[in-house]
């Protein structure tokens, strides 16, 4: 199968791909480096259009060279089909390269051997780091990926707005997220979506029913959950949707490579009023958001306006988790759930028109459950486009 | 939560993990080597019984002591809450252990950088992989596992028995994958497995309808297939499931941590006669085998068993696919789908009990699709113990 038809399979136009590898080459050249190596699926996406087994070299004045293991039947001008990462080095004279001595590689997710290996094979006395470059590049996206975003979160809403439906008396938290996941998969969701992070794993998202929400997460996400097997520690975990408890939905919206995030918290009968207090105070910090985030303001404020919204409310001991507190209330989407940038305390980040990012002051309130919500917005010069589009309050059941 | 609470949760025996302890331990010392630290979630699992975001020091003379990131209430005798890697050095002390000087890392799993921040953070001058050690360790399963084995085989068995009734006429290879990932979420499928390699990705399994299986895959499974997107070039395509084709489900049996793996066909409406033949070789394959295989039965014989008849078939050019065809014919399964041994010509491996193998002979046949049969077997003394227990005959539909 030619290259050029992996790319319209994927829908990926290539002129989209030759300006995303223009960014790479001008970042290569601002910072000396002779070449990169890109090995990981997401960012092989990002710049071939298409996954394989393999090295995509990009070096800053040469079209990309693709060296496939597999499939083996990758067919194009720059394709090379190859076994080992050693043939590398012998076939880059056929196009007039010469060895690298500066090379980025994926450092951040290729393995210690693989990277060991790969450095030897193009004989590098040393590597540099090629990781941060292409997540901060990613961060802001073209219009194309924009609209893939937009698609996403059309039938994300789609399904958001039938997900109340789906609630029947007597169901357990796991009942209740089993039949969201096929309701998402049978409006198009891929199943699986990429997130970053060496320990980092989840399906599907997650859903989080009374006090299972309180529990501490090995993961780097703003909530936890027990799960159902030490196999996957995150989400539900059996909990009957009884009277007097919450329940958070925060499933992926991944109907395209792009994806959109959104949270909606439901109240199981009768909840105690500090439920629609807490509750009502993260719509009204995604409110005061909106109102002061553009182009040009900082991350680190926008926590900031959560995290003082909070204290004037009293609610801190229950903000983004109890027992273990999450040190973010947003993060960037794209072809990761969790890409830069972070709203953390400490970002350096500033808004820029592009980025898509999902905002998600939560509060985890003992006895009786998460409450909250989390929307995607793409961000303008002027402004934050909400497009996650469902009803926000805190829906009874 | 107590550490030894999470352990209950996750029912993993303490002295079934305390027995694993000892066989790291004894590897080390072999090996000659001070320590080594586990980082991965499944070998996290395999040892500590739970996945946690942090470090499992294990010394051949020592208990193993936890050093947790996240979750942050992770307690007991041997752990330590920390926030950074250079931390694990200063604690040594207290456990009165010297700074290792011949440390073994998961290498082949471990990121580039994540190793080299830890090898700096215990003044590393070298260190050795401890990757292979553990998957080698893991080949080989204890009774506790092999009921987990067992339980997960039998409920996957009790989906494949109804997977034939999720068949409607005008259905296709998606629509159809989406009801047998339902059915086999309400049967208790934990939704993800863990699957090694660095360029791996799946959901739930993979189901391929006519000519899709021919497509060549970028990941290292038996057969391929476009998928949806490019997000994930893996599986169903679209293909509307008309008379003539036939139609391969091949989806996890992930019921508990431990996994068992089968592959059933089907034959939509009338198929020409080369897929019943095709199909009766790998079943006659699989009985062949089961009239050879005992413990200490080479793997590469197995594989040669494999290729011996197929050849004498006149299939050869069907076998483990046509663009692409794959170099073995099964793989251990367990707490990852494909763990060592693997079925290949030139595997060193020996058969030995208490392994659980997964032998899926295959074909693909242009213009009709994948047929062949995938079973999970446990490896006993005298002969495999064949648990995945289904019709086997291409069915029609």
């Amino acid at each position: 199968m030619q290259y050029e038809d992996k790319i319209s399979i994927a829908k990926m136009p290539s002129d989209e791909l030759k300006k995303r590898v223009v960014k790479v080459q001008q970042a290569l050249a601002d910072v000396q480096a002779d070449a990169c190596v890109v090995t990981t699926a997401v960012n092989q996406l990002y710049l071939a259009g298409f996954i394989f087994d393999g090295f995509m070299f990009v070096a800053p004045e040469t079209e990309p060279i693709l060296f496939v293991k597999r499939p083996i039947d990758t067919k194009g001008e720059r394709v090379e089909i190859i076994r080992k990462p050693e043939q590398i080095g012998e076939l880059l004279p056929k196009y007039g390269i010469e060895p690298p001595r500066h090379l980025l590689l994926e450092n951040d997710v290729m393995s210690y051997n693989s990277s060991l290996r790969l450095q030897a094979a193009l004989n590098m006395p040393k590597t540099g780091n090629a990781s941060g470059i292409l997540r901060k590049m990613r961060m802001v996206k073209s219009e194309y990926e924009l609209s893939l975003v937009r698609e996403s979160a059309r039938l994300q809403n789609r399904v958001y707005a039938q997900v109340r439906s789906i609630f029947k008396p007597g169901m357990t938290d796991v009942g209740f997220q089993i039949e969201v996941e096929h309701l998402l998969r049978k409006t198009g969701s891929q199943g699986i979506f990429r997130c970053y992070g060496e320990n980092m794993d989840i399906f599907m998202g997650s859903v989080l029913a009374g006090d299972n929400a309180t529990v501490a997460s090995p993961y780097d996400f703003a909530l936890g959950g027990q799960g159902l097997s030490p196999v996957l520690p995150l989400g539900a975990n059996g909990t009957p949707l009884t009277p007097g408890i919450t329940l958070m939905v925060d499933m992926c919206g991944n109907f395209t490579p792009y994806q959109s995030d959104m949270t909606r918290s439901f109240a199981i009968g009768d909840v105690p009023e500090i439920a629609y207090r807490a509750h009502q105070l993260s719509i009204d910090i995604h409110g005061e958001i909106q109102n002061l985030a553009k182009a040009g303001t900082s991350c680190s404020e926008l926590y900031g306006v959560a995290e003082k919204m909070t204290r004037e409310a009293g609610l801190e001991a229950y903000f983004m988790g109890t027992v273990q507190q999450a040190k973010f209330i947003g993060h960037g989407v794209g072809l990761e759930i969790n890409e830069p940038p972070v709203l953390t305390p400490k970002s350096k980040d500033l808004l820029s028109p592009g980025m898509v990012i999902a905002i998600e002051p939560k509060y985890v309130l003992q006895g009786i459950g998460a409450v909250g919500i989390e929307n995607t917005y793409i961000v303008h010069e002027s402004g934050l486009e909400k497009i996650t589009l469902c009803e926000e309050s805190l829906v009874k059941l």
